[in-house]
């Protein structure tokens, strides 16, 4: 991933805290380039067209998000991998919570110019969660629930992302009052069978 | 929720498919008329502005939502509650994508006219989780983990909620070969605590 600084890093900042707002349709390039302070000139001088700008931004964002993940994942298994994983996803939706509005709001679009890049990094980002739920043996489920089907992993994974995606916007929208051990706490036990038959 | 038939019905299916590649602001009054094959004067007629008609369309689903969670869970309590809330928000999900999709780009939002009566339903289709979440009892976890603190049971019905909804799409989205008692199993699999430690 490449680090942008100066005016790249202006311009990316102003399109992230104007789409999380208005949306990338109800954000123009004339709008960018006056939240950020940047002639249109310098502003069509780093980024040809808009496509290409929140293309940049998208990569950005979720390529960092699975470097940050499997950092965080280190060399740990099992339960704490996927402890692990949680926080840190947590961690960067607070962090951002515009950028993860956005990405919530485009992973699963299939009309976009960025799409293919997009594709490529969510699968990065869910590789890293899928590895782990497959090391941690998804085999021993509940004992009555229906096995998980073999290659299901990145169903599975989907399915522990989108957990911490919404919970963690919940709180952040919502529930602000909360911690966040609160809220890591209330996540991993929804995932831990908190409510499963033992 | 009221049911709406003829012209009415035709321009809400004709603002959902629009927004569902478009995004509700790259959707315009006047696309929203042709696609339904409406004259504008009818259109304005049954809604007077696009704020309006988009606040109908996601009253209407995210209501008939929890009133089908609702109808699901029936009289079901603790994990088979849980499984027939998730098995019916994954069918709702696979009856209308598009609305799915939409639903997960507006829910966060803040900005928007239909803000509160949107927060309320989401409230309400959230709440049918947090009761079966609450009643399934919560306190149980696993051995090592932290226990939830009280009154996180929404940020545990959002997790559940986020859960469904995210690999539901990735179903839909990426992996339609696949079945939807598959995708049942792994999303109940990866809530059953199937890689926590027991």
């Amino acid at each position: 991933m490449v680090r942008s600084s100066g005016t790249k890093r202006a311009i990316l900042d102003a399109a992230l805290e104007l789409a999380a707002t208005r949306g990338i349709t109800g954000t123009t390039m004339d709008d960018v380039a006056e939240r950020a302070g940047v002639a249109k000139g310098s502003l069509y001088y780093n980024f040809s067209s808009k496509d290409q700008l929140f293309e940049a931004l998208l990569e950005e964002g979720v390529g960092a998000l699975a470097e940050n993940l499997r950092a965080a994942r280190g060399t740990l298994v099992g339960w704490e991998a996927i402890e692990a994983l949680v926080g840190a996803l947590l961690d960067r939706i607070a962090a951002n919570a515009a950028l993860a509005k956005l990405m919530a709001s485009e992973i699963f679009r299939t009309d976009r110019a960025w799409q293919k890049t997009l594709f490529a990094l969510r699968h990065e980002a869910l590789a890293v969660f899928a590895e782990a739920i497959e090391e941690a043996g998804a085999g021993a489920v509940a004992p009555d629930a229906a096995a998980p089907a073999s290659g299901t992993s990145t169903i599975m994974a989907a399915s522990v992302f989108g957990a911490v995606l919404m919970s963690g916007l919940e709180w952040l929208v919502f529930e602000p009052e909360r911690s966040r051990d609160e809220v890591a706490a209330a996540i991993l036990a929804s995932l831990s069978g908190a409510f499963a038959p033992r």
